[in-house]
């Protein structure tokens, strides 16, 4: 079981991590799992956007039961979002054949070339083309250089890699993705796993309010058009109207930019990025249509909604399937609404999706800090080994 | 009299500048400079941090006369700024020359390398040199070169270029400065000339505000430390607590650094800057004694003082002169407090020193659409060589 361990210390070498999708990290990530897969009996196939699948064999040749998470990191990241349940779903897999044999169905698993738009402006597009929901358009990196670009780049580079096969392939018949909590619930309640009955709804925005560049000492106060006097006491009140909302609303300013950006002159423009989330499509209306009106009261304000995506209801069935296996397993469990978008809510829309979640330390995540005990990470994978074992062998 | 609009056309080529002291466009002005001085009978010199001296000869072989300004501007910056005391100067001691010949004393223009503190961490450093005041530091900019490297390999080119003096350069008998208002009050006032009373203190300071990285999503708004949301608050208290200051203060904020800056993770910190002037030191020292009490109220904020400059009081006899040479040309002036720093500031403490300004349109200025309408350009020119005519050839 210390094989989990020794996969993540292989697949990171250090705390920060800057997995960003089709760099060099993620290739050099991508090419040896799909090296790990072939070497333990699996087919591996890369598709254009860079999503490996991993095929194991069933004794029947039908649609196999899938497993998987993102390959791609935030910015500074952390060892654990997105490849736990990539190198979790690979052990889980192993345990089964090592302790089973082959089962009744094939299994399969996903690693996603990307999730968190921490690249591009545009997210899930690892597991949005899978789906084929993707609405493609050209986007470009902070250095100037096209998805596409550096897309073919790197896929180029997998699809090379001796027996690859490069088809598109078909959708499995369950998914259920393991994954850090990200936040502090389970931590607090001191329980080991996480069943997930949905997924937030999610609305992103930016702001840009301008302003007049001029001299920081020669212009009056009273003259002055100056973005940050102006963003400033936006944002305060943005917040302050946050604060007020439903307590499962999330609201976040996590980007500034200002320009010139000159400690001695004015600021021409301040634009800044709202995330905001909640449980329901409903509270996440009513408190963007408050939010909207604060914004349109404001002069020389522009808004553009950059993101927006509904509360999804993952899978009952699979979630007290697991629920079952938890406590046979003698693992304390809760269930739990994720604050955070995941493969799986692309998934789920087209089939039978679930999340298995482990206990994140002080809830901490995307950052170098991101923290998960091994124990629990262990834990986490043999629930999972379980409940893909189940699904593998029944109808 | 086409001469100077020629020259700022020459040294300038389009309206948005990005002169940094020691780059290819400050080093290509500074040279074109040294080039023109020595076409038109000066000897040039240029010292270890790349002020450019242009000395023109008197009858008598004393302590020269001098005028000038800087030649860097912010990144971004207008065509006047600091340049046209620099080619003011220097056609109105052409223009001394052709009308009158050799004056009594010897006349020097000075072309200050840098003012902006646009490039590295420090203003003032040209002048500051020259008068033996600056404290050196190890410094770098945003690429990480340090001031060192960049002085030495600009200024070891001009140095080397034929018949340039490479000595440091005695004090001057007094110092003019013409600059553009950057301000609105000569344009309000219509008036054509400001003559310059004092310049305010200044202070700056970097505020930064503490938080905890963390996932947008997942992280309950109650157990957050978000940098943003602490330091958007902090910023629109400042800015009400400025408002309620003296009329004379300005205030502003005009840089923000955010880190991570990624739209879906919680600010782990918020840099800003804050840039305060005001007419009197003690109108300074009132307002920042409140806006530090009200920054040290907020928790995980640190603060570092980065500027202090006190109210400079400029010599009254030659704003005098100036005055009486004013009314006797028919030009209407007025006198004013300066709310930009200028080289002037640091030669007052040495020399005596004056100051004449030209309206600025609108009164912008540190951005490429900063303006003075020509014939007010040339109106000053012509001031200035009265009063440098009258300097050269009194006692």
């Amino acid at each position: 079981m210390s094989q989990l361990l020794d996969l993540l210390n292989q697949f990171t070498h250090q705390h920060n991590q800057n997995r960003l999708v089709y760099n060099q990290d993620w290739l050099s990530n991508q090419r040896a799992l799909i090296l790990l897969g072939q070497r333990n009996g699996a087919t591996a196939t890369v598709d254009d956007y860079g999503n490996v699948y991993l095929d194991f064999p069933g004794q029947m040749n039908d649609r196999p039961v899938a497993t998987g998470s993102h390959m791609d990191t935030v910015k500074h990241g952390g060892r654990y979002d997105g490849l736990y349940g990539v190198l979790g779903g690979f052990c889980a897999i192993q345990q089964i054949y090592e302790q089973h044999g082959i089962p009744k169905h094939p299994l399969r698993l996903i690693s996603f070339s990307e999730e968190e738009g921490s690249r591009f402006p545009a997210t899930f597009t690892g597991s949005k083309y899978y789906t084929g929901t993707l609405q493609t358009e050209v986007i470009s990196d902070k250095q100037g250089i096209t998805f596409d670009e550096a897309r073919r780049l790197a896929v180029t580079q997998l699809q090379q890699l001796p027996h690859v096969k490069t088809q598109r392939v078909s959708l499995p018949v369950t998914f259920t993705e393991l994954h850090i909590e990200q936040g502090p619930r389970l931590a607090e309640s001191h329980k080991k796993i996480g069943l997930v009955t949905g997924i937030v709804a999610q609305k992103r925005y930016e702001v840009t309010v301008h302003g007049q560049a001029n001299h920081a000492g020669t212009t009056p106060m009273i003259q002055r058009q100056d973005a940050i006097a102006t963003a400033s006491a936006l944002m305060a009140k943005l917040y302050a109207l946050a604060a007020k909302a439903a307590e499962d609303l999330t609201f976040t300013i996590g980007e500034i930019h200002v320009s010139p950006n000159v400690s001695n002159v004015v600021a021409e423009s301040c634009r800044f990025t709202i995330d905001c989330r909640a449980n329901t499509d409903d509270q996440l209306t009513a408190f963007v249509t408050q939010m909207l009106q604060l914004l349109e009261q404001s002069k020389r304000t522009s808004v553009i909604e950059t993101l927006c995506v509904s509360a999804t209801r993952l899978s009952d069935d699979l979630r007290m399937q697991n629920a079952a296996l938890a406590t046979q397993m003698n693992y304390s469990y809760q269930t739990l609404f994720s604050g955070a978008g995941h493969d799986s809510q692309i998934m789920s829309s087209f089939v039978p999706t679930t999340m298995i979640f482990v206990p994140s330390e002080a809830g901490i995540s995307h950052t170098p800090t991101e923290y998960t005990k091994s124990a629990d990470l262990l834990m986490g994978v043999s629930l999972l080994a379980n409940s893909l074992f189940v699904q593998a062998n029944g109808e």
